[in-house]
């Protein structure tokens, strides 16, 4: 079958044999079942992200018993990843998996759905989110455009990123060409760094050609797989600006309200246990690709030294500061509800949590 | 209704109208719906934990359509709540909701699936159940009871204590009469403390009346509402032996077997999304909770010291050995499989999450 034909047999619901029994009081199988296609921003089979985009679908279908069947298609082969939303917009695809600060242009205040600088960890955003009004604001911002939003994934704290040398300061980062995009890249700049963002297919080639210095991309799990370590052998942790990277399912808000109530339901459950599918998934999968890239490929693993650590913080706050001036009324919105949120959830972080890791790191040992 | 006739009629399988309509494919529909008796471990409305099972039936009953309506009975409303697991294995119950350490006397292994003592954090946990073979195992041992058993919510790392004096060092816990429950109580057993176990609903009498020095519970999401703080005044964090707590519900594995696939996975994957509630929901209100108990009730947050940090690590290390060397052949085989678990994401933790967290403690202030 070819593609075209595909994409069209996908968008006609198709009406099953149960459909006859019309003295059924279920609405989904009165209606018939049911074709949505998801499309992604993820290559196919990208570890964690594209492999949970495939997962969340295929638990739709099975726990709708295939009255609701999700088709999954990776970047490019419906439309290239970054016009994802937009084919949700348009009606091409009735959902999107990606991440919401790809679509910052149509609102800066995405951005904190998926974490910022120096920000909130994935269990944080979590909390903000479902139980302190960002999901509010969230469909707030969504609804603008007629669509629906839910948390779907996280990656954790990603890896700073790969450098050919070894940094000893600030100065080091003057002029450096790194790839990093979105808020993080706006850190990086103001650090000094000349920052440039390409897409995952590209960088390779760019750090081996010389016309990369640097580049970060998510961690260990996903990175092994793009053949860095080749080029850049110092790995640098932690990311301070991805402390997480949650994902989003979108989809079309006018088609979700058609669904009977338990296809909605069926669709919000599958999302959020997705997001701890991917998250653990992630948390898994980075120490043991990490162990690979330092036993088999000769990776250097480094910690940022502290002086960018602190100019990062700085610069970091800067940037916030800047979008709770100067963004739109909503978007400010956004930003004031994830700080006030930020300062609560930060006090269980750094009151328990983290004397406890510390403790722990101190003292445990086993073989 | 009286409660025994409640119970009576929730237990039948009500033939729906739509089991008229004797065409239909689908066999859940085929077979009438279906009414499942949740017992839980909790008190009714019992903040984070209880909820979430309330929550959790009720997501079930809606992603199905009620095909699967979940009845839930709080702790004592069908049976006492540490008999809720046997209430599912004699068939009064289709499914419970509680922590797998409750049920140590049938298997020390299960204690691995809560927590353990300095053990791992909620997202390592799910990370070793999910991905790194820990379900196999849980499924090994719920499987000699007819059990399936799944993952449905966390505490969190909780907090350590309610103490009515200041602790300055292990002295200070030599013979203190201290309420502490499972592997936690007993290494505090091992550094000095005289341990006793108490429900919940008798804890704060106890404190009152002079029969208990000091108690721990859950963290102040929790505590807050049992009074404690009217008592004790100091209250320390974190729980060194209690770095998380997951709950689980527990289906009888023959009837989960006969649901058709779509319940099935309905049943997993609202378990799987109420893991990130309940985790967000103490997350989002612990702190909350500990503000109003320092600001309205005058409660002295407190850090353990060093000492009683390091003799506790000391303590629950030994304890893991002893389970290691002494647990039957199942047991063992948890055990190691955690350990190894254990080392692999500490990694993570320590290599990433942990140099973020201080780096943000150190420079990240928002007003």
């Amino acid at each position: 079958m070819k593609r075209r034909e595909f994409f069209k047999q996908a968008s006609v619901a198709t009406i099953g044999a149960a459909a006859a029994a019309t003295t059924l009081a279920t609405p989904a199988i009165a209606q018939g079942n049911i074709t949505w296609r998801m499309v992604t921003t993820w290559p196919k089979n990208f570890p964690g992200l594209g492999v949970g985009a495939q997962n969340l679908a295929d638990r739709i279908t099975k726990a709708s018993g295939g009255r609701l069947t999700v088709q999954v298609f990776a970047a490019g082969e419906m439309v290239p990843g970054l016009q994802a939303l937009d084919a949700v917009i348009d009606g091409s695809a009735e959902m999107s998996h990606g991440t919401p600060y790809y679509w910052q242009n149509k609102s800066q205040g995405l951005s904190f759905f998926t974490g910022v600088p120096y920000g909130m960890t994935s269990r944080e955003l979590t909390a903000w989110v479902r139980y302190l009004g960002g999901q509010e604001l969230w469909d707030k911002i969504y609804d603008q455009f007629g669509l629906q939003g839910f948390l779907s994934g996280d990656t954790g704290t990603q890896a700073g990123g790969w450098f050919r040398n070894e940094l000893t300061g600030l100065s080091d980062i003057q002029g450096l060409r790194f790839r990093t995009p979105g808020l993080g890249g706006q850190v990086w700049a103001k650090l000094g760094a000349s920052v440039t963002n390409l897409a995952a297919g590209e960088i390779f080639a760019a750090l081996q050609s010389g016309t990369l210095d640097a580049a970060e991309f998510v961690g260990p799990y996903n990175d092994l797989a793009l053949g860095f370590y080749q080029i850049a052998k110092n790995y640098y942790f932690p990311s301070f600006v991805e402390p997480g990277l949650a994902t989003e399912i979108v989809v079309d808000k006018a088609k979700y309200a058609e669904l009977p109530e338990d296809l909605q339901e069926i669709v919000k459950v599958c999302a959020q246990a997705s997001y701890d599918d991917v998250a653990s998934d992630m948390y898994a999968n980075d120490p043991r690709a990490l162990n690979a890239l330092v036993t088999e490929h000769g990776v250097n693993v480094r910690q940022f030294p502290e002086e960018i650590l602190e100019a990062g913080a700085t610069a970091s706050m800067e940037l916030i500061a800047e979008i709770r001036e100067g963004g739109d009324a909503l978007t400010k919105e956004v930003a004031e509800s994830f700080v006030s949120a930020f300062n609560l959830l930060r006090q269980r972080t750094e009151g328990t949590d983290m004397p406890f890791l510390a403790a722990r790191q101190k003292y445990i040992k086993y073989d």
